[in-house]
C-alpha cells in the first residue's frame, strides 16, 4: 500500500455491514453466471418493454401541460428540463392515479416523488432518525433494500417475528414494549402488506385492520411499502393507507414494476402533521434535497405521460403483464408439486408456501442453504437464487431460498426447475462439494 | 396536536441544522415573489433549451448501442428500461469525454454515474464518514448543497480562511494540524476550483500546484467539485485532477450546466485503491446502491446521446452557452459600475469581486446583508439575490450578497441593477423597515 490508498476499514460501509455485503455479493454472482437460469433477480418482465413509450409518454405529458394545464411553451420547457419543485412536478397526476387505483385521497403537498422507493425509503429512515435511541421495526425477514435504507441512515431495525399471516401481532407488541422498557424509541414499522419481498406472502383483512388498530395503541408510525400491488390480480385487498384514517400510515409505491424499473420514480405519501405547522412530507423533502435536489422532470413526465394515456390506471395498464406474473407463479408453484411429489418435506427435506400473486415463493429446506451453496448451484447446477439469510435481521432463521419467477419464460422455469431439483438431490445424496 | 401528530423535534433535520434550513427558505422567498428579478437562482440560461433534443439524443444512444457496441435490439431495450449497472450504463461514454474535454484519463470501473453532482457529493460524504472523529474542510464560504449533504452524512466540515487567490493555504495546514492535535481526522477537502459557488473565483495555476503537493503533504483528499469549468471559455486552467498523479483526487462533475439541468445526471471519477484490493467507486457504489439503486438509464443515455452528438465534447457542445454567460456576466459587472461608480466603496458602502467566468459574484457591503433585508428587497424593490451568511460555516463572514446572473437577460440585469441600486440608497438613507 502507497500512501495515496485509503484503508478499507476507514471507509463506510465496514466489512461489518453485512446487508450492503449482501447487495454486492448477490449481483456479483448473477454476474458471473450470465447463463444461468436465475429465480434471484426480482426484475420486472421485459417482454413487453417498449422503447418507443419512452418519447410518446413525454409527448403526452407535454401536450397535458399544454392543452389541459394551459401553460405556453416556455414553461413546458422550463418545467422539464430546468431544476425544479423538490417534491416533484406532476403530483396531481399522481395524486389522481392514487385515487384511481388505490382509493387513497392524498393531498398533492403531502406526495414527495423519490429516485425509485429506495429514495423514499432513505429519506423517512433518515427523517426519523433523529436521536440516538430511535428504531425502527420491520418482520425479519424483510426486503434488503429497507434494511440497507436503515443501515446508510444509522438507525437500527428491530426484528418483529413472521407468521403465516405475514407478520405476528403479538410479538410486533412485545418488542415495541420491550423496545421501550430498554430506553429505545420506536418509530414506525416496515412492511410490504402485499406479495411481500422475500415472502411472497400477504397480510389478510384481520390482520391488516388488527394492525392498524395496533399501531393506534402503541402510538407507532407504519411506513407502507406497495411495489406489487397493482400487477397482483384479482382479489386485491385495500391498502393499510386507504384504511388509514388517522394518519398513521405513510405510503410508499414505486413505477418500476409498474411503468419500467429504468425510470427509476417512486414517491411517498407523508401526510402525518408535525407540530410546527408542516407535513412530513416538507420534512422528507428537505432531506431530499440534500440527496438528489429533485427527481429528473423527465423520467416524471414519462410516469405522468404513461398515466394520462391510461386513464390515470396503471392496474389497467398492466394487464398483460399482470396475466404474465400469474401465469408464472402457478407454473413455479404447480413445477415444484410435480418435482418434488405430496411428500415433498418427508422425501426430499422441502416444502414451500403458496403466495397469490407477486414475483416471490420460498422453498424452505432441511438442509443448510447459504452462500457456499448458491455458488456450487450456479456452477454445477446452472441455476440461481436467493439465500434467505440475506433477508433475515434477527430471530430465527429457518434455511431456505427466495425463488422469483417474475421475468422468466414458462419454459425457462421448467428448465430451471430441472435443475434446482438435481441439486437438491445432489445435496441430499451428501455429493455437495465432492462433485465440484 | 392529537396522539398521531408528530412533534417537530422528533425529526431530523432539527430546527438547529441550518444549512437545510437556508435552502427551503431561500426557495420560498423566491415562489412568494415570482415577479421580481431574481439574481438569486443559480440556474442555467434557459434560451436554448430545446425538449426535441431529449427524444432525439436518446435515438442516438439506442443507434450507438445497436451500430457501434453491436448489442441486439432485446440487449438495448434490457439497457434503456430494465434495473441496470448501479455505477452506470454509458461509462465508456463519460470516460471518452472526460478525456476529450478534461484530459482525464478515467477507468471506466472508477466512474459512478449519480443522480446530479448532489448524490455524488452525498455518497462521498458518507463513505469517509466512518468513525466519529472523521471531519471534512472546504473554504467557508462555500457551496450549501456540499453542505448540507455533509450534514446529512453526520460529518462535520472544518471552516478554511478564504482569500483573494480563492484559497489560504497556509490555513488549510493550520487547521488540518489543529484538527489533528484535537484528536480529530481530516479525511477530504471540498474545492470548486474553477468559479466557485458562491464566491466566482478561481484558483491561480500557482495555488492549484501548491494545493496538490499540500495535500500529499497532509495526506489529504481533495474531492474537486466542477460545474461551470466547461462554460467558463477561454484561458480555461487544467483540473485538479488532471494534474493528479498520486490519486489524490476525487473528480465531481454535473450535466446540468453542459447538457440540461432537468436531466439530474452526475458523476464522480473515485480512483483511489483501497488496502482490500478495490477502488473507492466501489464502495461509494454500495452506498448509492441504498440511496437511488441506479441512476435513470433514460437520463444516462440522454447525456450520453448528447456527447455522441458532440463527439465527445460539452465544452464545443455549448459554445452559444458559454457566449451567453460570458456576455451576461461582463453586462453585471459593467452595470455595477455604470451604477455604482469608481469610488463605490466610499460613496455607497458596496464592493465586488471581478470573476473570469461563471454563475457568480459577490457584492461586499458595509452595511449588514440578512434574510430580512432579502425580504424587503424582494417586498419593495422586486429584486432578489442570496445573502452571503447561507455559505458560511465558520470564520470570519463579511456581510454581502451573491448575485447571479446566469439566467437572465441584459435588459433583465439592467432592471435588477436598477432596483439593487435604489435598494442599496434606501438601506444607506436608513429608510430601511420604515418603508415597508
Amino acid at each position: 500500500m502507497t500512501d495515496h490508498d485509503i484503508p478499507a476499514d476507514q471507509l463506510f460501509p465496514g466489512t461489518g455491514d453485512s446487508v450492503l455485503d449482501s447487495m454486492s455479493f448477490l449481483s456479483e454472482v448473477a454476474e458471473r453466471h450470465p447463463g444461468a437460469v436465475s429465480f434471484a433477480a426480482g426484475r420486472p418482465y421485459e417482454g413487453y418493454f417498449d422503447p418507443e413509450s419512452i418519447p410518446r409518454h413525454i409527448e403526452t405529458y407535454r401536450r397535458y401541460l399544454r392543452d389541459t394545464a394551459g401553460l405556453d411553451d416556455t414553461v413546458v420547457r422550463q418545467r422539464l428540463m430546468q431544476y425544479g419543485s423538490t417534491k416533484g412536478i406532476a403530483r396531481e397526476v399522481l395524486a389522481e392515479h392514487l385515487l384511481r387505483d388505490e382509493g387513497i385521497d392524498a393531498d398533492v403537498d403531502a406526495i414527495v416523488t423519490t429516485v425509485g422507493c429506495q429514495e423514499a425509503m432513505y429519506i423517512t429512515a433518515r427523517a426519523l432518525h433523529s436521536r440516538p435511541e430511535d428504531v425502527l421495526l420491520a418482520v425479519s425477514p424483510t426486503y434488503s433494500g429497507f434494511l440497507g435504507a436503515a443501515a446508510l441512515a444509522g438507525i437500527r431495525v428491530l426484528p418483529v417475528a413472521d407468521s403465516p399471516d405475514g407478520m405476528d401481532l403479538d410479538d410486533l407488541s412485545r418488542t415495541v414494549r420491550s423496545a421501550r422498557a430498554a430506553g429505545l424509541r420506536p418509530r414506525a414499522l416496515y412492511v410490504v402488506p402485499d406479495f411481500a419481498n422475500p415472502s411472497g406472502m400477504s397480510l389478510d383483512e384481520r390482520t391488516r385492520s388488527h394492525l392498524l388498530a395496533l399501531a393506534g395503541e402503541l402510538d407507532l408510525l407504519i411506513v407502507e411499502d406497495s411495489p406489487y400491488r397493482l400487477i397482483g390480480g384479482e382479489g386485491r385487498r385495500a391498502s393499510l393507507k386507504a384504511r388509514d384514517t388517522e394518519r398513521r400510515v405513510l405510503h410508499l409505491g414505486s413505477f418500476a414494476k409498474t411503468v419500467f424499473p429504468g425510470v427509476r420514480v417512486g414517491y411517498c405519501v407523508a401526510d402525518q402533521r408535525t407540530d410546527d405547522g408542516g407535513v412530513l412530507a416538507d420534512r422528507l423533502a428537505r432531506i431530499k434535497s440534500m440527496v438528489t435536489v429533485n427527481t429528473s422532470p423527465v423520467t416524471q413526465a414519462i410516469v405522468a405521460g404513461c398515466l394520462l394515456e391510461h386513464d390515470f390506471s396503471l392496474e389497467s395498464a398492466n394487464t398483460r403483464e399482470t396475466a404474465a406474473y400469474r401465469r408464472n407463479l402457478t407454473h413455479l408453484l404447480e413445477g415444484l408439486t410435480a418435482r418434488f411429489g405430496p411428500d415433498a418435506h418427508e422425501e426430499h427435506g422441502v416444502s414451500w408456501n403458496v403466495p397469490t400473486g407477486g414475483f416471490f415463493a420460498v422453498l424452505t429446506t432441511d438442509f443448510t442453504v447459504d452462500d457456499a451453496l448458491l455458488e456450487h448451484s450456479a456452477d454445477r447446477y446452472g441455476v440461481l437464487w436467493t439465500p434467505m439469510h440475506h433477508f433475515f435481521h434477527g430471530g430465527p432463521q429457518p434455511s431456505g431460498m427466495r425463488l422469483s419467477c417474475s421475468s422468466l419464460s414458462p419454459a425457462e422455469i421448467d428448465t430451471g426447475l430441472d435443475r434446482l431439483a438435481a441439486m437438491v438431490a445432489g445435496v441430499r445424496a451428501g455429493c455437495r462439494g465432492g462433485d465440484r
